[in-house]
């Protein structure tokens, strides 16, 4: 099945934002042994939807447009696809209804006369759901070639996407390869040390392929394999993905799509562990890393970003002398930080981070990217230094995906 | 002058990697006031290269095409290009000696056969120096369209594209439209309400154009004057921004990429006053956005991350009777939690969140979303009640968002 992909709006064309539904179809098309072949985007003008829908639909079985559903004036796509197939634009009861019921439930929004736009819906279409938003999508026959509209927004078009098209297209498509995918989640090592690393793996004559997608600070690994049958893909695949994690070791942290605050998660719940944070450079960005899974509150007590060295001194007992003595960044702090905020939250693990995120506060002695990460716990405490590179956000990223992986070796250790 | 931009590799479709190049083209071609009105995208396909070339010139005065340049076997833009234009593919003696002085100068890589391959260039093409990569680009004008072909590493293209495609491309527009732009950034109303309340401004059929493009939870509006040169781009823009920083007030925080993190921090440190934070729903967000900005340290001096009613008392003084007859989620705890954090810390703002972001946690009287901000100052203290709907994540974002808001818009009053 030859399948292209469409994405309307003007901010696509203008650098402004980046396009990432084009990628998020693909590769959801793509593990469902469904490949897109082509993409394309064009502005909100109606001739160039219009030709945009007609040459694609040229060469594909089928099309998938995203965005220009909105209720705003300058969202055309609806009414692009009633002339490019020959449809009249009209009002749809279905659609109006679940216009005013969303409206309804999301309260910041009004229902005006702008709404009932976002009803108007070619003729002689399929309506698709979205349990999310105010748009609804359609799919209609045109030329042999099927073609699904729906919203741009990422969160609804992907629910739309999963809900709707992918079983309409699966159901539809016959003789396809069979396709298995796995991907590795990994942190630590550097994208060229990793791909010496996997080398020999990938066999793109057999049908195995391999894939590095760097994400800073961390990289998937894409194992994906095809061939005719599932059992053939598997066997193809299974062995390549206990070859990459026997060559790469602890440094894959998940699998699939597991960050790595799930992982922290569920090793802090099945060891009954509690935490505390305390925090200089990074500023809160572990705790709210932390934080984000919901449920967090069984193992997650409490978190200080101290900023000033009164608040070091106040709420994590560092003394000012050890402060005036040793600086704020240093290994000596970094432990007191640790070991007190362990105290005053009465948690089994204390995880503090210093440091000069910069651009200024660097000196020849502790360079911009000097950070120390602390770790107290029942059975010791201890500190490291690391010298990181890049702006200031760099640095904080890659200094809280460090402190969290420390967590997770911590914990990984004491199954 | 129509423009159209190709993209070439199989892993911009299958959603492994963003297609970044796109964006940054139309980008810096607008500044110079040209226009990108097509973008497409095709795998490592000879076939699909070649249709997507002569359909793209088809309705294009210039086409420019990045990836598929560099050494490996995949990399097939440069025989497409012969192909699709009806010329020889011939070994090119100046981009031969580039490759081999490139790869001298770049230690990493080796000089081997397949470098060859990147010398061979469609014949009569004008060869595009690249000045930071092996693979040199080339140029050549086929049926009155102009066609570039460009590598697909985002740093050498973009050195490319400004040194040799721009001044081409601009020699050539005569009579070019003169564009001006600007950005508002708005948060807020939703964009259904923005729409209504920017009704009449925009005026296309005078080369006045205005786009709403939402980035949650804030959004951008983008207006965008085209004229004969620039004083007339400059009179059609101008009254329209005026217009609409009229019509929204203060729901326009800043102007073209200022943050609203880089306003508060300005704010504050005009004001000469400090702040702290106590944060519980969001776990450390609003904490990590205010230290995003170097030199922050100015203003921030300390934040609570107090997940548990232990913390919340302990850090924040924080009665527990209080905590048990109101429950941590009420306007009375989120009051008392920025008061005890501005006495603890002796700044002069402390702000306070607490809220249920759910999925779980939920009750009748309050739902998930539900969230109490509170913020004391030297003139009172005031504590305001929220109903945000959404994810976990998302209610955590306009959670940060409506609280940071919050402090701009209590600074701007003390101005």
């Amino acid at each position: 099945m030859k399948i292209a992909t469409l994405s309307v709006g003007d901010e696509l064309l203008c650098g402004q934002i980046t396009d990432t539904n084009a990628g998020t179809i693909a590769e959801v098309l793509l593990s469902h042994g469904l490949r897109v072949q082509r993409h394309m985007a064009v502005g909100d003008s109606e001739p160039d939807i219009i030709e945009a829908i007609l040459g694609l639909a040229r060469n594909s079985d089928a099309i998938i447009v995203t965005g220009g559903l909105g209720p705003t004036a300058d969202d055309l796509t609806a009414r692009a696809a009633a002339r490019a197939t020959g449809r009249r634009l009209v009002l749809n009861d279905h659609a109006k209804a679940h216009v005013r019921e969303m409206s309804g439930r999301l309260p910041s929004l009004v229902v005006c006369p702008l709404n009932d736009k976002q009803a108007m819906i070619p003729a002689k279409t399929v309506l698709i759901p979205n349990p999310t938003g105010t748009a609804c999508g359609f799919h209609l026959m045109n030329n042999g070639c099927f073609m699904f509209f729906l919203p741009g927004v990422p969160s609804e078009m992907s629910r739309m996407l999963h809900d709707s098209v992918i079983p309409f297209l699966a159901e539809r498509t016959t003789g396809k390869r069979a396709i298995r995918m796995e991907r590795l989640n990994v942190f630590g090592p550097g994208e060229a040390e990793v791909d010496e690393m996997l080398g020999g793996i990938a066999r793109p004559d057999q049908g195995l392929y391999l894939g590095i997608c760097v994400t800073f600070p961390w990289m998937r690994i894409t194992l994906r394999a095809e061939a005719d049958g599932d059992d053939k893909a598997s066997a193809l695949l299974d062995p390549a993905v206990s070859l990459v994690r026997e060559r790469l070791q602890e440094y894959v942290f998940s699998n699939g799509d597991r960050t790595i605050d799930e992982i922290i998660a569920e090793l802090f719940i099945r060891k009954g562990m509690t935490l505390s944070l305390a925090e200089s450079c990074t500023g809160g960005m572990i705790a709210q890393r932390i934080t984000s899974i919901s449920g967090s509150s069984r193992y997650f007590l409490e978190g200080a970003v101290t900023y000033s060295n009164a608040a070091k001194s106040r709420q994590l007992e560092v003394g000012p002398a050890l402060l005036a003595e040793k600086g704020a960044v240093s290994r000596e702090v970094a432990s007191a930080m640790a070991k007190g905020v362990r105290r005053a939250a009465g948690s089994h693990l204390g995880l503090a981070v210093t440091g000069i995120a910069g651009p200024d506060g660097g000196t020849d002695d502790k360079p911009v990217g000097t950070v120390f990460i602390s770790l107290a716990a029942p059975d010791g405490c201890w500190t490291k230094r690391f010298r990181f590179s890049g702006s200031r956000d760099e640095i904080r990223i890659i200094t809280t995906w460090t402190a969290l992986d420390w967590l997770r070796r911590y914990l990984l250790k004491k199954e």
